[in-house]
């Protein structure tokens, strides 16, 4: 099998280099021989880490996408363009894709899937959420017969890392976050990552497949962590709970929900144990009951281990002549998150003075959301910090509630509305 | 697509059960029809919970296999035969087999699969470990590239849920039992699981399928849980550990190291959250990094859902004439446990008394043990106890060491002796 890499960056260059040192093992193994015969790359002069003759590097992705003599593309540009036109260029030639593009699935997936599907070929992305984790075959396979009720995951190692050792290590949002990107976990602009975009795109593509149903990243409801304190992790602690960011994706009468924000999570909730930069996904599934797949969600070699297994899954439908799984996503009724039902937990900042607690119970009362327990702290002088637990509410009461209490002339400030996750 | 179903006791009913309620929807989202035409039983006489046409119910399991309108065989009947022989009937009349049975393979696994690539069809088994965890098809699919260096698995749920009882409630192991025994997670008889037997059959099935080699349960090293006593949890928790029955399988030097024993495991490990009856196994790749995958290792609706999974997929290779990935194991070198090098956990009765540590300590030196850290507690008159925890060292090294500890008569007894997990 000639195998055409678009992209030698992290991604591309990891794949290169697995395949050059496993592909006698892999020979073995599956009887296939998977052999990397052109790589496009942004300049042919760069020092790369990665050893490969000349003559098989070219700047001319389009070339390789269309060579008749290659047989599987990898994608490993990211981007949408020129990403999405190179995988469309082979797949109508005929050429399974593979490609660990998030970017591009969770904003043209429908587009890519409908190419595959019309040319009978695959189109295969594991690597596209949680990295190495087997996450994207599982749900597609083993669980094909599955009624999947929900699916709640922490998809993005950079703000799990911050969240992390926000609890752990007592660090400040900014402290944690200047660690992260002295690590390399952040980039310089982190927006992507703690503004929840990066988690939205992963959210989008784990609710086409688990509801086979049209979900794009602009779909998704989105918060990040940027606005979570030392405080809300304390309370969260003392109240048996850890905060996550979460991407959400469940089926409720009929409608898709999707969103991604930071949550309280139980403390023996196998996603409370998920730490540092790790990536794992909790699936509900209606016969299978809780599942959760765990493990490394970025990096070169985990993603490209992801990408191997399916160039070989790619490359053993090509010569047993079985076609993909592949099948257009259909029409998804998104639910709005108005709609959605959740504890909640409210923080906020109010005069230390008599009767401010029963002026803001009483817009509690009014929108009908139920305080199911309240701590009061004294903070600096003339200031008190009243943070709530609700029972299950209704986000568009919660958010009704809010509206009102910033009205009052005691509240001096909200801090954080977290919903209480597992208790949907 | 015609499936007979052999065998309709809790997984083999419940599959009925699932493919009734959901086969529409199987159609509508995988194009591909699921009808269970012939259920063989013990006695057709008996009454059912699942609803089925007379004349799908035979007794004559054979005539089920051997049918040739039937297009796939699930066999749901457990045990060695005729389990056997009515898959290997149906392999070699050209039928894909789904099956749960973990005693078989384990057992006479190679055979099987041995008789699956002779006639070119699926021998599908998802469900023999962990239930309905994605497993096996993402180590043999996801994972087809990944040079895998460990796995280390909670596969039994009871002797979960007792451990876990022990640690969370500070029940005895006795209490915990008969608490198993009451809510149905243990048999009268538990030895099966709380030995250790079922989760060596699992570790060899899991061995076999990561390393492509032949491993059967007897291969396994094994001790089981009932030696653990309420007094080695308090010391793991006191230390950061948490005591679990593991079964590993990891390749080292080239050979196949394979055992299944209770193991301390730092909290802070993805398998140390593992509670109750849940199952997980933890992957350790060359290039994937640290995988876990978590969910119901029992029951009949979870095991019956990665049932269904298998039977879809093996449905899909039959329509689209791919054939199946089953690759006959090659054989295996076995490591002996006397090879092994970890840090030991020891736990020692001995005599309150001047110069008895100095003894002990001058048995571990005569055999290369190091020790890492030691506590004393004084028990009752006259007795105190020692805890150790060693550094690296082999087996070999550390039995000599209980061996020569067991002549002197300063130590009345040996309690636990405990590998650490993660040091190796």
């Amino acid at each position: 099998m000639r195998v055409g890499v678009l992209g030698c960056g992290n991604v591309g260059g990891a794949l290169v280099q697995l395949l050059a040192a496993d592909a006698q093992a892999i020979a073995e193994r599956t009887g296939l021989t998977l052999e990397v015969t052109r790589v496009a790359v942004r300049s042919t002069a760069r020092e790369r880490s990665v050893q490969l003759p000349e003559s098989c590097l070219t700047s001319d992705a389009e070339s390789v996408a269309n060579d008749p003599d290659i047989d599987v593309i990898v994608e490993a540009i990211g981007g949408i363009e020129p990403a999405r036109s190179l995988i469309l260029d082979a797949l109508k030639s005929g050429k399974p894709v593979i490609t660990a593009n998030k970017e591009l699935l969770a904003n043209v997936g429908a587009e890519l899937v409908d190419a595959a599907v019309a040319a009978g070929v695959d189109l295969l992305y594991e690597a596209a959420v949680g990295g190495g984790i087997p996450l994207i075959r599982p749900l597609r396979e083993s669980l094909a017969g599955e009624r999947i009720i929900r699916i709640m995951g922490i998809v993005n190692g950079t703000t799990n890392y911050i969240l992390t050792r926000m609890s752990e290590a007592g660090a400040s949002y900014s402290d944690a976050l200047a660690e992260a990107q002295t690590l390399g976990f952040a980039e310089r602009d982190p927006t992507a990552d703690v503004e929840g975009y990066d988690a939205a795109a992963k959210c989008a593509i784990l609710a086409s497949i688990a509801f086979g149903a049209k979900v794009v990243a602009g779909d998704v409801y989105r918060e990040g962590i940027s606005g979570i304190t030392s405080a809300d992790i304390a309370y969260a602690d003392r109240l048996g709970y850890v905060i996550k960011l979460l991407a959400i994706a469940e089926q409720v009468e009929g409608e898709v929900a999707v969103r991604v924000h930071p949550a309280m999570i139980m403390k023996t909730h196998p996603l409370a144990a998920v730490r540092e930069s790790f990536n794992a996904v909790f699936i509900q599934g209606e016969a299978v009951g809780d599942l959760m797949l765990y493990g490394r969600g970025a990096g070169g070699m985990p993603t490209a281990s992801a990408v191997l297994g399916d160039l070989i899954d790619a490359a053993h439908n090509l010569r047993s002549g079985g076609s993909g799984r592949a099948s257009s996503p259909g029409r998804a009724t998104l639910r709005s998150i108005d709609e959605l039902r959740s504890q909640y937990y409210i923080n906020l900042e109010v005069a230390d003075r008599t009767g401010v607690l029963a002026s803001v119970a009483t817009v509690f009362g009014e929108h009908g959301v139920s305080i199911r327990s309240m701590e009061q702290d004294d903070e600096e002088s003339g200031e008190a910090r009243l943070v709530f637990i609700t029972h299950i509410a209704r986000e568009r009461d919660v958010q009704a509630t809010l509206h009102g209490l910033r009205e009052l002339d005691a509240v001096h400030s909200i801090g954080s509305l977290l919903r209480v996750v597992g208790s949907e």
